[in-house]
């Protein structure tokens, strides 16, 4: 077993910082440590909270922590920010707030930018809990920054997705968030002192009601927070704890799990092969020549050359 | 060949429309149409415009096409929402101002959500331009909303790209754009009346003034524009021709062409090989079990013996 591993799972602060940089460079060590964590996956209660930017994701998780902490769990933090090419110890902008728990050692807090992306984020992702999970979190609260395809591959890999919305944001419900709308297990109406607050839980549970078919059977709860105020963060927990244990008691929990495992070694065996193409393609001169200089078939003609020679490959 | 694709090339409107719904629903005559349209590929100027929403793209696009109608060219746009699953003929909110050009046979406007992203939003795109270029147009306008790798990867099919920027938007040119700063051919300061338009192009200057290397030895422009009130789109829309032609000349264009036949036909070997593999785990008893049932080994572990299977895979 890598050194590294052993006192990952000892709860040394500073090996998981090693660890989890290693693995985010995609560090020829990281196959060895994968190894030793692999077998602690799905320890941790793994927590994503989503949303548009200004919907105050920062302050709830800031205020979740405080309310774990309270009740004596290890919580580890993972803030992904698709959008930037920065990561490591770096706290982005309005996650600053959170800095004053970096120093419990009962917290362990990390920002991923898109550098980690090798392979896609929701892998960069899916590692990096592994070694918190290694590490003795009971919880693992997910952060994502931005929209859009990215943010769900992220979330793909949460137990538990919280999708955060703000009354007056411009925040529709029925037409922007669609693709969120359909992977959030808890509903977050958050600063809900604010004029609208009414008006979207209404309109969120309108939305629940013309709802054809629940998800895993679980119809979503709708909590009204005030992060800034620490309202409503208990009752917030109480839902998520809800969601986990019955995702856990369904079989749903376990059905992730195997589902996850078939992707993400699908992936890796896709990897392999994209190699293996590439490497060819730079030794073959047939393959050459198909693939850059034969621009006058279209890809679809060029591709069907290229698969005549991986006979393999039956369709 | 496809009586649509005839239809297409000889300009008629409808068969354009019918076309872009068959090529973004997966359509089993998809091939055959790209078959017809792929000769055509490369008769467009196609250029790019990304930014924070809010920016002003659609508006300032909303102008080019304007300007470039006023001097007789067929225009093409793709507006391109990676967040929304609407597609088709829906325009998307601020967008409701390029209607007044849909009824002018040179131009034809189409969105795509993130439904038509079967196989990635990038490749959805270069299809769909495809059909438009053999459908006549000389400019193909593609705008994005939304940020991270989705939009980058829309963005890779550009030959131009605009990066649209405001004053006091919160844009920090250091920061949160890194990845798309890096694919800007030309940098647009709309807005430019409001306050801090001057700090925000000496902030570009600077910028550029530290950069150490251009990509395609061209030296990023810097245009200032009124979208609203129509100034500096003549500007505009000469350093876009300009650019192009610097690409055009000096053999980029053709370099960028062969780098994107190569990477297309390489994606859809590595689509053919991916659905061999889910076939054959479906089918496969010892692959379903490594793959679904023995949670305990690692993806890598289970990678490792799916690759053993495929002894062809020599890495």
């Amino acid at each position: 077993m890598h050194p590294i591993v052993q006192r990952v799972i000892q709860g040394d602060k500073r090996a998981i910082a090693r660890a989890l940089t290693l693995i985010e460079n995609d560090d020829e060590s990281k196959r060895e440590l994968l190894q030793g964590f692999y077998p602690y996956a799905g320890r941790a209660h793994i927590v994503g909270f989503t949303g548009s930017p200004g919907a105050g994701k920062s302050t709830l998780v800031d205020q979740v922590i405080a309310y774990l902490r309270a009740s004596g769990k290890k919580v580890g933090v993972l803030a992904v920010d698709p959008s930037s090419p920065f990561s490591g110890g770096a706290l982005l902008g309005d996650r600053v707030r959170m800095i004053r728990h970096s120093s419990d050692p009962g917290v362990y807090i990390r920002s991923m930018g898109s550098r980690g992306s090798l392979g896609g984020l929701g892998r960069s992702t899916r590692e990096m809990l592994y070694a918190l999970e290694a590490y003795g979190c009971d919880v693992i609260l997910l952060e994502t920054v931005g929209v859009g395809q990215s943010e769900l591959d992220v979330m793909t890999v949460a137990d538990t997705v919280a999708l955060v919305l703000t009354p007056g944001s411009g925040d529709h419900v029925q037409t922007a968030k669609a693709g969120i709308m359909e992977i959030a297990d808890v509903f977050v109406v958050n600063k809900q002192e604010l004029p609208g607050a009414d008006a979207l839980v209404r309109e969120l549970q309108l939305m629940l009601h013309d709802k054809r078919q629940y998800r895993e059977d679980w119809k979503n709860p709708i909590v009204r927070t005030s992060a800034t105020a620490g309202e409503g963060i208990e009752q917030l927990w109480a839902e998520m704890t809800r969601h986990y244990e019955h995702i856990r008691t369904h079989g749903y929990l376990a059905q992730r799990r195997k589902q996850r495992h078939m992707e993400e070694t699908m992936k890796l065996v896709e990897t392999a092969f994209a190699k293996y193409l590439r490497a060819r393609a730079a030794s073959d001169e047939s393959w050459r020549s198909v693939l850059m200089d034969d621009l006058q078939a279209d890809p679809y003609i060029a591709s069907e050359k290229i698969l005549r020679d991986l006979p393999w490959i039956r369709l």
